[in-house]
């Protein structure tokens, strides 16, 4: 059950990940085989909830992509069922303090690091020939979303907090909660600022930051800055500019 | 109920078309507004059954383009029920003979030009106040698929069954039956003869053409060269095609 | 297994059916208790498929009302499904000859009556302690609809294939047929003389009649002209009346 | 994206709202067409969950109806989600005291009012051209239920939180905790007097109140007693009714 | 609306219970057929959310199996929502403290004993001719897991907290939380004195005390200790069980 | 995209092989790890439709058991949607004649040697490097079921068809046409004869013998006796089995 985008990290490289809005197993299955490291199912903003979150899983196995999930919320029933389904990584939004920060660790980890309820009905059935619950703490990701004003200001508490594996930004709520407009590919140099302050502090405790794109060019840009797991839209966003493109190339446009 | 293809051939323009492969209406309604004339569900061989049909249907709807479907088989149960769930057009595959042609003309209209059975219960709620009846053999497109050498063969008694609205060219069955590699966007000169022999007897009898691409650089080429109907690959593919090449940028590639 | 139906029909007592149209199993659950003999799967002109009539035909099961299905066409393979999911009647569309009688009695007995094959997946689990194969012919019932010019003109030798226990007139289609404007509760006395001389014939073979309705007095007075099964609209027919005139109602309209 | 409803308010009109209790988007399609203002799905006590609440907005979507919410609680997670998949109002039940109502503001506004999620993935693609994130806070209704004694008690303080549109008033629960039957409709004078106080509070503050009703001529009465938001029974109980009424006038009762 | 399982308990009969992992309604219902006293949803480590808990109801119910659930955690939302589709008993992860105990008998009791809001959609359909309200306080089960060093370290606060019917004890995650081996059918001495304790305390209040267990051997010792409440595996554990072992008898294994 | 069941059957082995009647992916996934060869989604008689079965391949598909299907009936639509879902195999119910094979092998076989329609939208994104094309009429296995009298009466020219990879025995229907009771495990001489002559017809061919069966014990005979794919009753049943035994065991019986 060794987690693939663990060991990249490990070795220096950075993840390209996907990420799914459509609540069908066949669409993950196609577009999870279009080379990402990673696919998140994301329950937040996407139409997903816990059974297509399954189906979706199911639709990403063959292609060997590492399945993780964004949950809605900071909440502990679906943390412990997406586990249960098989994520390798928690992605969880709108964590602000380090008291969430640790509750969504105790969540995601089995005793004594935690308090996550053993039945891993989906993952236990491909987990490291039934030992998952001796390797899960390890190999599950823990990912809080650093995306308001506060988390920036109680960013070293945030990090500090055992069992945290990486942290994700949410480039648009950041910058909402900043007062500024909500959007992807910021160049608002107040906003970069913050990316470089996530990128030394995360660098000096050995855990890997992470950013929500909306072009390959800007995630590229990202990679090189330091970002350890990049995303590109979603799955529905690539569908509809690629179909909007070609509507109006078929129109000679 | 006027349907906009209809209209849009009597104007003597080509039409933009869609086709849904994902059982899904989420992303059927995101996919549809991308400007399409018409969205068809594939129910041959996207994955698509009668169930995923009226869903994505209710997705397209708010876009404005005209619903359309590829029906699995030339089987009466299943065109009526597309056409009660409110298919303006129903695209029917391997069609090669006038009686199978006839057939499906039976299938798709109200007496006393076929034997459709009544009972519209989701097309009849969106159609000319109260007048579904009356106006559905007029306004809905019936099309028959032309990718067999024997549909070639016998293509004059086709096109002259009445009730036939166009044809749709299926180019990767109709190379595979001429002992040819099947694939879209064919260049071979055989091929191509047929086309225009297609446009030419479609052309005398005022009927239109359609055809299944897989580039919009070649649909816009056959729209210039007569096709009033033009598919680009489907939303999967789109998808997919994006993807990957995502996953590339992002990488640097 | 004994079919209440059936019972009434030997008593000689009318039954009264619903119908469903909508997809879904909670909706056909509190639907069934309203006080229906039995209950009708439309996967004809409903919006319903196999799945959704399993679905059904388990919210239908704590009713009590004996659960029949409307199947899409004459088609083999969906008559055995059906009949599988634990339906105790099959009423066929467009039944027009003998020959197409005698096809869906055929697929509708076991054999040595006729050839459908066995494995009452969820009929068996309810039927006879274990004897569903031997009551099966018995029970279930075979209901072809009578509902087109040439079903009239063939009506004899329709009614007088073995098996047969009764038809069901849809009166939209046949006033089609006619050339007269498709309707329920036609007034027509063409219609009404052919209404006529169906009770006769079947009253004469001791095989019960059944009628489409559209208002319950109409259907009332129908069974008081002999018709021994009578549906009332379908349940989403039923939903929309009722809400228009809960709205109107609420405005002091 | 402007709000029919909050327009309707601003004119000074009532609003007559329809209840989703069915988890179908066809039912809905159908339902939502006869004539309410706005209608509503129960996530609370109809069998109603995420996606079911997603396919039932695409099923209202045609009809022009403003579609909204009743929430199962007061949580962050699913609030943000059926806002971003286009609720244009929130219900929320059990809203006792104004800290709760602080709360369901806080998670249903974009900053700086509250903390809201950017991300509207439904909601973005039918809102004023691209403008969702600047109207949406406008142009959303939050409505919390006031439905106990200790939220009675809490009124003037739970009324005074900024961010509240209107509340909405479940009669059986707000008896029931009274230590009276629980019902609709109801009669008790002491339930009325609560009515006209909150009708005096909510209109001073230049907000609408709402009421769960059970039938159309009261919900008529309540509309001349001042109440802008009125619901009568759900769809699954207009069908019942209606069903029961047919089944025993068809039996001649 | 009486409860069979409370029945039971009153007459000092231990109850065998089933436990669904399978979202499925055809196999809930093949299933609940085999002879089970009671059968739970388990909407916890089971692939099961709140649609397919309904629809597992509705397969339940003709076996007449008494419908309980285990709620994924405790969440008033989701307690209240599979009362009202008609649990007739809540099995609660997690419960360590007397105000946790007590939170659930809120979420699970009508006023004045708790705070459950009122709208019984699915089971007041089949609750007591009418009178679901008044007896449900009384039929429902309110059972909370004891699964940890801190439940156990309260039980006697929590076992005196009004309206627990009885607890059900989580081998794996008791052992987990003890820093032994999460496992089922246990044998270690200190967690069978646990066992013990239980039964004493539970045995003084007069409420049942349940366990889940991994073979039915185990679980008749249980019962022959004390237990009022066993469970075995769940349907999806027992099919693979017994699929394993056909496979290898087939292959002369 | 070689095929390892016509991969044993050319080393001479036999295939043991799973069924599955339960429309539900998870389920089928956890089924399908139990050391099956090839698993089957019976669409005839299980409580399976197209949807379902996509879902059961991506629920089969981390197993490497090879997934197969049993069609409803020998129709063009429903054996091309399901080949292009990705079936290896494909068994079709109730072949009586030589002209009903050639049907079968014509919808089953692209061109030259058949008729099927070019998309294989889901298989051939796992096959062979984009060459699924040009190896599906090699690997993909067509099975007539000899199930019927007739078909014994006509099994020379049915073996003798070109494209036939073996037959599959339902033991139950073929008593049944001769009069027997429909069951499985048959000792009946006169059958039993019937296998020894199919196991000599199928040998001189060279193409395999299959029979359906319902318990390991008598596949693990039929193994001996020559057949090459013996299938153990199907997983609802194993686990009804179970469940029933189990029950039993922990109430000491």
């Amino acid at each position: 059950m060794a987690n693939a985008v663990k060991e990249a990290w490990k070795a220096g490289k950075a993840v390209v990940n996907g990420w799914l809005a459509i609540p069908n197993a066949f669409s993950a299955e196609m577009y999870s085989k279009c080379g990402w490291d990673s696919v998140t199912v994301d329950m937040q903003h996407g139409v997903q909830d816990y059974l297509s979150c399954v189906a979706c899983f199911q639709g990403i196995q063959p292609s060997g992509a590492v399945p993780m999930v964004r949950v809605p919320w900071n909440e502990p029933g679906i943390v412990g069922k997406v586990l249960d389904a098989g994520a390798m990584g928690v992605i969880c939004p709108m964590v602000n303090t380090a008291a969430e920060a640790r509750a969504l660790v105790q969540y995601s980890k089995y005793p004594p690091a935690g308090t996550r309820s053993n039945g891993p009905i989906r993952a236990g059935a491909y987990g490291s020939s039934g030992n998952y619950q001796k390797t899960a703490n390890d190999e599950i990701l823990v990912i809080p979303m650093i995306e308001t004003k506060t988390a920036i200001e109680n960013i070293k508490e945030i990090l500090d907090v055992p069992g945290i594996d990486g942290i994700y930004v949410g480039p648009s709520d950041l910058s909402f909660s900043y007062g500024k407009e909500p959007k992807l590919d910021v160049e608002d140099p107040e906003i970069l600022a913050i990316y470089d302050m996530l990128l030394a502090e995360t660098g000096k405790r050995g855990i890997a930051a992470g950013l929500h794109n909306g072009s390959p060019a800007y995630a590229n840009k990202m990679i090189q800055k330091g970002f350890k797991l990049v995303t590109i839209a979603n799955e529905v966003g690539l569908m509809c500019q690629a179909a909007t493109a070609a509507v109006k190339a078929a129109r000679g446009g």
